[in-house]
């Protein structure tokens, strides 16, 4: 059932024992807002299991209270939570993992997709905000939370994340107002970009290596880039800045990353202006957001290439009807 | 002399003619700047000219108004001008060039460089603003002025441009304050960055060059790349993305850019993570701000590396003791 932020506030309240997980590839929103959330709930003196069924990137070490993350399948949980907060994702298996989809847990799922599933017990969705962070904020404010300095790291690390540090379209007046207090409550800009935009001498190479694989379409709309094993074997930082490069020539609507795994299966990222990229990943099974979306595909890279690049240009054409 | 926001306001309602200039090589914040103020005095009725010594790159013809600035050298000034504003730099003829700067008309000047000699007229000047947008905004707000979609957009640009999408260290809450409510007066993030952000094919080629001109000093702590003729004729949106980019290297405390013109004249830009580099720049007549400064220097290129290696050393050594 869908909860309102006081409700959702109500059942955080009640429970006494909560894990808070999120989905797998933990990113800064993820991260921030399950950090973000559980500082608070532990100066209320809840105890608070912090559990992903993944590893959490070196990127986001800096962030207060990451070192209490457990990895979900190693951790051995008690049988008595009264709460399991499922942040940032569906609560379904393949996104937050066998562990923790399998427990007999109560579910509050907060999450600003609006491809949520709804399927929660207790389901806290906004798709307005541009991040889960800006959510947890929300509860936090409702709750009259003493935002500290840890709390206000993790939730602008959070917003800034989903926001693409506020260049993305779902930057609202409330995401620069919230974003505002954080700062003012300690959050450091400069601290927190340059933490989340380090780069390696390999992030370097990689990058030349990748220009070079760039393809356009003959209409110049869709772009798109290859990264191969070799690339990929690399220390990257991360991905999205060579996608988010190459959404930024003049006149491409749609950027696309293929990622080449060890296992025949192409990791598609797509990103657009405007375009509904999140239908084009539907179409594969993936799924996102109308700007940023996913999926994964088996099969040899020509030929998810022109599966890809047909579904995109009919995304293309749709949008000009 | 120095003077307080509302007396600026007030030598401004008293004039009716009224030129506003800003810098040569004009960029986000002195544009935006110039056209934000200019929008709010047309709407009082006054008789605005705006005028630059210096070409108005493509990249910011998106801005509303734009097509409003003349080029100073050629253009036909009255006599009879009752204000000249100087925006965003010293009033000085090597900032804004010869025929404003012999104009005799008082000057006032705003500004955000601490590094501002405060030689107007009148002075409001504001080191603690992220850019001169900011103290534009506090006018136009002191005005009661309506904020309109066009003054957002220009005043959006503004602040955005020098802090840096909100991840320089000069981002303050008032910065995010501010922004919040210029988007809610209709400046649109993403529409604004995809236009400040946007790049060309040249660009990517451009980047692959200069990514295999990087040199790391043996401790790591100075990165630097240099863009040569050959580079430079292409049509490079802005060079800021190359040295942003070399200063995110994990352990990179000082970026430095070299762009060797056609006379033999190096143009050296520095970007910190708290190093002064400003300091650096002044050794060689330049200047900027701690994080972010720039020189000229006549001479070879091996020999004005050199120079700046030398003097960046030395900044980074006095930081540590």
């Amino acid at each position: 059932m869908e909860v309102s932020t006081i409700q959702a506030l109500g059942k955080i309240t009640d429970a006494n024992k909560i894990i808070i997980t999120s989905h797998i590839r933990p990113d800064g929103d993820s991260l921030g807002s399950m950090l973000g959330l559980s500082h608070y709930l532990i100066s209320l003196g809840k105890e608070v299991v912090l559990a992903i069924e993944d590893e959490v990137p070196k990127l986001f070490y800096f962030l207060p209270g990451i070192q209490t993350i457990v990895y979900a399948k190693e951790f051995i949980f008690d049988k008595n939570y009264d709460l399991l907060i499922v942040l940032d994702t569906n609560p379904d298996l393949s996104r937050i993992g066998e562990t923790l989809a399998s427990m007999q847990v109560p579910i509050l799922n907060i999450d600003h997709h609006s491809s949520n599933n709804r399927t929660a017990d207790f389901c806290l969705i906004d798709s307005q905000a541009a991040a889960t962070g800006e959510i947890i904020f929300q509860l936090l404010i409702l709750a009259n939370a003493e935002i500290t300095c840890e709390i206000a790291v993790c939730l602008y690390t959070a917003i800034v994340t989903d926001c693409g540090f506020f260049r993305y379209a779902n930057t609202t007046p409330n995401t620069l107002q919230r974003a505002s207090l954080l700062v003012e409550r300690g959050a450091r800009p400069n601290e927190i970009s340059e933490n989340l935009e380090k780069i390696t001498l390999d992030d370097l190479t990689a990058l030349r290596d990748v220009l070079s694989t760039l393809e356009l379409s003959p209409d110049g709309r869709i772009a798109s880039i290859t990264l191969t094993t070799e690339t990929l074997v690399k220390n990257i930082s991360s991905t999205d800045l060579f996608i988010n490069y190459i959404r930024s020539i003049a006149g491409v609507e749609i950027a696309i990353m293929y990622k080449i795994t060890d296992h025949d299966m192409i990791r598609v990222s797509l990103r657009s202006h405007g375009a509904d990229v999140n239908q084009v990943a539907q179409t594969f099974g993936g799924g996102g957001h109308q700007r940023a979306a996913g999926c994964s595909i088996h099969g040899n890279i020509d030929e998810v290439k022109k599966q890809i690049l047909t579904a995109a240009a009919i995304q293309l054409e749709g949008k000009q009807q």
